[in-house]
């Protein structure tokens, strides 16, 4: 029997199958074989069953919207998980939403903020990504710094395995403890281990007050102490990201603002909940003796304002340049030498490179641009990202703090966990996907 | 060779063997052939890769506090890490901490109050219990309401498989997203899948304020509808536990308090951090219309006076009888009907049981009393905790909330999860120990 035949939502329409190659990576993919738009979990089940049997790889796609090339096509069969997109459930009191996987997880964060809760993770992509692609890249974003990343958010998952049976993990209470977690070894597996087609989420209080500071410091180093401060004073932001001197000058460039004369590296902050004011206080004394100038805001609008800068780095770039998107993360107390490290590393591959972080997480995204008449990445841009990469794990980091190893590091990551652990990684895919169809050559 | 030549530490002297027989679950095990007190992770190694070569089981073991029976005993070697006891790193810029399995809970919780932060989970057993047992488990505690169970302070682990090679999973990084996360994997497999040897734990800010209220509710339905209120007005408590009406009688009886006469129910809440006193007020405010009675302090002796009643209701249980732990979690929302339910059972069955639970967690600790001239729980006391198994099942919840499978909740554990979630734990676990020499007949 043909997939066609097998699953009536198959097709091979060339338009379909173009529209699902690649994602938001920049890698080219290949054109897929055939394109599964899932109607419903049996047809996953179905879908999963057919390929295991004919040993025909299966490419698991929510909105192709992951940077590291997760989603990027191949030979086989794009199964698009975006048309399951209803929220099945939201319980105020149990803290819980139930989830398909195609909800854009912004919808689910305004759906939670109608009963006063908040679903914490919040991607950059969030307008757009969904929460099954969320949770097969274990995507981070602003709030977790204080809030934590999808993984800390998802309690339970309904997962189609490689061979078309469905399983539940994990669990619909605030904690439990009940054999394995394969809740928390499916996240962020990037569609290698099991298709997500549910999950059940954690939602959190929505803080209902929210103060913002932008700070201007003559470096990036007095910007990184600054932050380091934030924590010795016990404060737990709820936001702070860090723009490096040559990202104030692209905006700066782009949008006639005038960031690069107030300093070197712009910091940004957010606080939230009880004792609003108390804590803006204590924001305000921790940068005030090393900032050239600080500014913060309980409106709304105004706060707006501050977070232009960040909201317009890339936009600022991306009008100039390609821009390849990076994503290092180093124990906190390395953040300033992660930056000016991408900046050397900018300066001796001449790659005009922009560096902002999550300073919080010690979570940097080196922007590394190149000629908008190219079609990939120049040589020495790979170059510059490979000594990016070798620099956060001198760090003690790691090449990726949030996007994920997809096709585009793969070959970073035996030099991060070692080939034992690699080994490892592989026995349990075996486990669980003895015929390789999920994903294949993809993270691991 | 023989296990004694491989491993300098190996010893089987019958003192040494006898004392490692049991945990604190209350099964009385049997004695293991050999006892390896490592002094050394080569130690570990050794051990390991003599007992895979000839087969033979290893129950690796850290204070024994274990209430699931996941450090029992039987023939093989009983591996205990309690003497790799060192804090090797405490970084406070990075929040981090490195730790070797044998440190005692509590003790790294102080030397992170050293430099204002603490190790946030915190088991009842905090003062024995080691922090490798505590991974191995994913421990819970009161403070995890708020700050997260054990897997959410766990960075990265430095792991001795079952074949004798040492792997580092994770990272030492807040976020991170290489590879598999076999960190998840390990917290919580109760020592079935790899023998912790050392762990990087995620540190947050000490709280430096801390308010206390304690209320008393006519019945378990007003204090759950209450605790529930603190969540529709945005509240994140530090510590919420609940207390039935039995339990108040029995301690009432022991200690000489008149608990039972303020109300049929007592809620205990602890708020932090910044805003304590709005936060305070609000607490209040949550628990006025539902409450018989509502005191608060910031003063510490004042709220040790209060929590007493916590402190005091297992000691007060078992200085009238053996006390059976149990250790369900259900849905925040069925908190009520779980407290009663486990009630009706207690009736039924004619087994006094005494009900205190993680109210914000919906995490219930029933406990089952029986005769202290009795060696092991009697049949009708097995009889009502399976059904109180039934219940949390029947309300959509969970048979261990944070204690584990261990060897008491074996049968249990396929009715909750299925049999082919079951078959994909095993699956795993052939994956990491092939030949079953890791803690065999335990947790899957």
């Amino acid at each position: 029997m043909s997939l066609l035949t097998a699953v009536p939502s198959a097709s091979t329409d060339p338009e379909a199958r173009s529209r699902r190659r690649t994602d938001r990576s920049g890698h080219p993919g290949a054109l897929p074989d055939t394109v599964v738009v899932a109607d419903s979990i049996e047809a996953v089940q179905d879908t999963l069953r057919w390929a295991n049997a004919h040993r025909v790889p299966v490419i698991p796609r929510g909105a192709g919207t992951g940077l590291a090339g997760g989603a990027v096509a191949g030979p086989g069969i794009v199964l698009d998980l975006s048309g399951l997109d209803a929220i099945t459930a939201l319980e105020p009191v149990d803290l819980t939403a139930d989830v398909q996987p195609g909800v854009i997880t912004a919808d689910l964060d305004r759906a939670a903020a109608a009963y006063g809760l908040c679903y914490a993770p919040d991607p950059a992509s969030a307008a757009l990504s969904t929460i099954g692609g969320n949770i097969a890249t274990n995507a981070g974003g602003m709030r977790c710094v204080k809030y934590g990343v999808t993984r800390d958010a998802v309690l339970g998952l309904d997962v189609v395995l490689a061979d078309g049976r469905r399983i539940r993990t994990g669990r619909r209470t605030t904690k439990g403890v009940a054999g394995l977690d394969l809740t928390s070894l499916l996240v962020g597996s990037e569609g290698t281990l099991g298709v997500i087609v549910g999950a059940t989420v954690r939602l959190t209080p929505r803080p209902d007050q929210l103060a913002t500071v932008a700070a201007a410091f003559p470096t990036v180093v007095a910007a990184a102490t600054a932050c380091a401060e934030l924590t010795r004073r016990r404060l737990r932001p709820s936001m702070l990201e860090l723009l490096d001197p040559a990202t104030l000058a692209v905006i700066d460039r782009q949008q006639g603002t005038e960031l690069a004369a107030r300093g070197g590296a712009l910091v940004l902050a957010q606080v939230d909940g009880p004792g609003l004011r108390e804590q803006l206080t204590a924001v305000r004394q921790a940068f005030a003796p090393l900032a050239a100038e600080v500014r913060a805001t309980e409106d709304p609008d105004e706060a707006d304002a501050l977070l232009a800068a960040r909201r317009l780095a890339l936009p600022s770039i991306e009008a100039e340049a390609h821009a390849l998107i990076e994503d290092i993360c180093v124990p906190r107390s390395r953040l300033a030498e992660a930056v000016e490290g991408v900046a050397a590393i900018s300066a001796r591959h001449g790659v005009a490179t922009y560096t902002f972080a999550h300073a919080g997480d010690g979570n940097l995204h080196p922007i590394l641009s190149y000629d908008r008449g190219l079609d990939r990445p120049p040589a020495e841009v790979e170059a510059a990202g490979d000594a990016i990469f070798s620099l956060a794990l001198g760090l003690g980091g790691t090449v990726t703090g949030e996007h994920g190893i997809g096709l585009l590091k793969r070959a970073w990551l035996a030099r991060e966990v070692g080939t034992d652990t690699l080994e490892v990684f592989r026995s349990l895919k075996r486990a669980l996907d003895p015929h390789d169809i999920l994903n294949p050559g993809k993270a691991l």
